[in-house]
């Protein structure tokens, strides 16, 4: 898999409804609506001011909502992903 | 629940009035009204520039205003529930 | 009272005239004029970068000038309240 | 006199001219002119970032020259006074 | 080859696909989509706010993915190039 | 003279050529041209966030070239004078 | 040569090509292209929020090249030049 740069990372994006260990979750269908995917890989983290890296709050596999706009579309082995920065992730399902 | 990240938390929106010990609590009808809701689930915290992360000042249970047009609707098995930045909140009723 | 969320502060705002032990305290009647008001509830302070937490120079009862355009109206048990940032407030009166 | 917060000074704005020990001081006629007028109140100054509070630079009793487009306007017992942010003076007369 | 200045990262600009160690990369067709490219040569890197420089994530011969919008174009003995800042680049495949 | 506040300094514009150890300097024509000047007076220096104020690099006397659309103009004692910041000081001819 | 101030840099703009250690650098046509140039003086460096002066990267007799829309035009004894912010020059041929 591509190896994303600082606070980057890289999602499959789903499709259909996501069922994870909290349940059932679904984006609302309003017009600001989120997205659902599965992180397959992450950067190594911000640089923060001070010189130190943060290291990014989500891993591989996990199963996230990010933001609908957020991101960069790329295709890797005819597979489409999405690199978004970890701040356009909103949660862990 | 999912886990909301970083400064991020997670909103169930009231619909009528919200009865709290500071009273009923009512946000007004002018067109930059505040909403009301209780907290549902809290990330860990802001990282800033030091590198230090500041713990939410809200926690889950909490009754609390925040800014009407902040966040992003979510549908978790069923119920509806607003992801916003804890900047947005304004104060716990 | 509700309790208001980092630097913000909770206001009544008053209508007519505002005696102070500066005097009679009149905004003007410029476009861009001030509002008047007395302070109900403050929050804990503003976080900055490193982490300090900065004491508002506010307190409850204090009658004070405010930006006109500032803050969000709620109502509490009938009352309307302002909430506003303390930068929003220009003068202790 | 009210008492300003933070970097905010409370001015007493010059009509004519104004002789100073500088002599007499004039703002030009240009349409981005200066105003004039005298420091009646000075806030405790300036939070940084480090948490440490900037001492202003002016005192009560400084005549100043200011930008014309700062400021709000606030009456105190019948006369007209301006806040301003300190950043908005540009020289002791 | 010249030398990019502070986080600049100078490109060569990949026309068809790219096969890479992560299988063949191939930027999607949508309208914000990305570029690939190879690296032949990296600044010293961004100079932080604390005066601590770092060093960039990225090396000569590096195959990447950046911001199609991204950078200038320069063209040394005919051939052309792309100056980028790191920030632009995306993920190494 | 006055004394300007902060980052700050005060110029007499030059109205023709400035001959200094330089040479001739003259502003090119061009649409955003520069213009010439000699330092009258200087603050105190700019407050960094960490408090530390760093002193100017232009001293009274100093023949320099600045922006042309910056500061505010002003009068004193029937001379025109400019008040402008340092960062719009271009150079020491 | 007038001196630069801060992180300024004085440069004598090349018109044709560009022989250098690199090869002939040559700027592409494109719309946004660069320009080429030689730095005839540097400014003592930018100053950090924490009072530390940064060494410029580029020195006398460098050949460069710098953002095309950078700068302002000067005239010294007849010869054009331009001043930049070190941050507008992109590489050193």
């Amino acid at each position: 898999m591509i190896k994303p740069l600082g606070d980057r990372v890289v999602i499959k994006v789903s499709e259909g409804d996501m069922k994870t260990a909290s349940g059932i979750v679904l984006p609302d269908t309003a017009k600001e609506k989120p997205q659902k995917g599965e992180v397959v890989a992450v950067g190594s983290g911000k640089v923060l001011d001070n010189g130190q890296k943060v290291a990014p709050e989500v891993k591989v596999g996990d199963k996230i909502i990010f933001s609908k706009y957020a991101g960069t579309d790329i295709k890797v082995d005819g597979t489409d992903y999405l690199i978004v920065r970890e701040s356009d992730i909103l949660a862990i399902a």
